[in-house]
């Protein structure tokens, strides 16, 4: 199933309030679908907090691991926004007003305050990540992408950073869902796997309306194969008796 | 704000599919507000795929450095779960069948197949984790507890687990919404924060029905200090004409 030259990745989520029980993220899904349809393995993810040793540790740490690095988070205005300082530091670099951030905010139509211009002290080096929501931009330095931590502005920075991405065979997938306890299908399922190398399959249980099912993943590069193993699944489970509904 | 003998924890979230853009996490934010609940704070967690290697050198990574760490995921019967068999190893133990889980799903009615066997299949030496939503126990081996993936299955062991962590001073936090893009409220907030070391200030910005804004958690183990810095972030924000709303 892994594609040997495919490109690598990992996702740092930045921000004390994921760590809390505050907020719920929402960038890691997205990201790793958006990687996965580009052909890009989304290896790990870590959640740290906003701390600049942990963020310099983290961001060295992958950067030489992984084909590319994305981390959302603290590049606001606000004291607790550490994030360009910490990469700079992790590039043993430093931040400098960039003229081109400037200009995008006074673009805007807004006041440069203090504070909007902290948004514009960039590492030096990298290059902008504009984006269709904020005036602030994100931005990249070598294999890492500096994104915002809200959403929506995460999804435009990374739509505008993706002709940047050297991308490989899409990884595709389809799903089952099998209405029955994952204990009842992990028999025939695992010798299906077994005889299918190339592809993986997984398990994800899931209980709904009081009804015990498990959602089966096969995902690969070669949609005749996965075609296949889905094909051979379906048939495996309805020997058994077992209801099961394509659902992508 | 960091309580000098506070336990510390991490997260380990196991699993291709919260890789792979198929599945939302959502055991991470409830663990990380029961944990701050307990006065534990959890430092930092990470996402990572179904891989022997990768499990085992990430929980030794981690249970060295945290007083708790907590692993979601991979558990159950299917050929994919090896979260159990990666923990024997990372404690250079073994599994083996053990004998009060399967006295668990023998008690259930259910009949003791291969794959439910599986399930019982624990690490020498470790401690069961009943619940009362699934018979397939969790299990802890010293400072590591090993949970179900399925995050009503992971709360109920989460509860069962809870009186043996040793907490301390719960962090309490208080919430203030303000009505206004974050660069209007950074420089009044950022004097509080300097003013206020004990508590942590976090801003985190979102845009609601086309409306900027930021959520102020004011978080610490002093409620009084709590309600004394929202009570100044307030008031400086009303001097700046920006509306708020307390919200927690």
């Amino acid at each position: 199933m892994n594609p040997k030259h495919a490109p690598t990745a990992a996702v740092i989520l930045i921000g004390n309030e994921l760590l809390s029980g505050k907020t719920q993220d929402a960038n890691l899904m997205f990201l790793g679908g958006e990687l996965a349809r580009l052909g890009i393995r989304l290896v790990e993810a870590r959640v740290i907090r906003d701390d600049t040793d942990t963020i310099v540790a983290t961001v060295n740490e992958l950067r030489r691991l992984y084909t590319y690095v994305f981390t959302t988070g603290g590049i606001g205005p606000t004291h607790d926004d550490i994030t360009a300082d910490a990469i700079a530091r992790a590039f043993e670099t430093r931040l400098e007003r960039n003229a081109d951030a400037v200009e995008r905010i006074a673009a805007s139509g807004r006041e440069l305050t203090e504070a909007r211009l902290k948004m514009a002290m960039i590492p030096v080096g990298a290059s902008l990540i504009a984006n269709s929501v904020s005036f602030a931009p994100g931005f990249r330095l070598e294999n890492v992408f500096v994104l915002a931590g809200v959403p929506q502005i995460a999804r435009a920075m990374f739509a505008a950073a993706e002709p940047d991405l050297a991308g490989a065979e899409p990884i595709r997938s389809s799903t089952l869902e099998a209405y029955a306890p994952e204990s009842e299908l992990a028999g025939p399922l695992e010798t299906i796997a077994l005889s299918h190398p190339r592809v993986e399959i997984g398990s994800y249980p899931f209980s709904r309306d009081g009804r015990f099912g498990a959602s089966l993943v096969v995902r690969g590069t070669d949609v005749a194969e996965i075609e296949l193993v889905v094909g051979a699944i379906a048939e495996a489970m309805t020997r058994l008796g077992i209801e099961t509904q394509r659902v992508g």
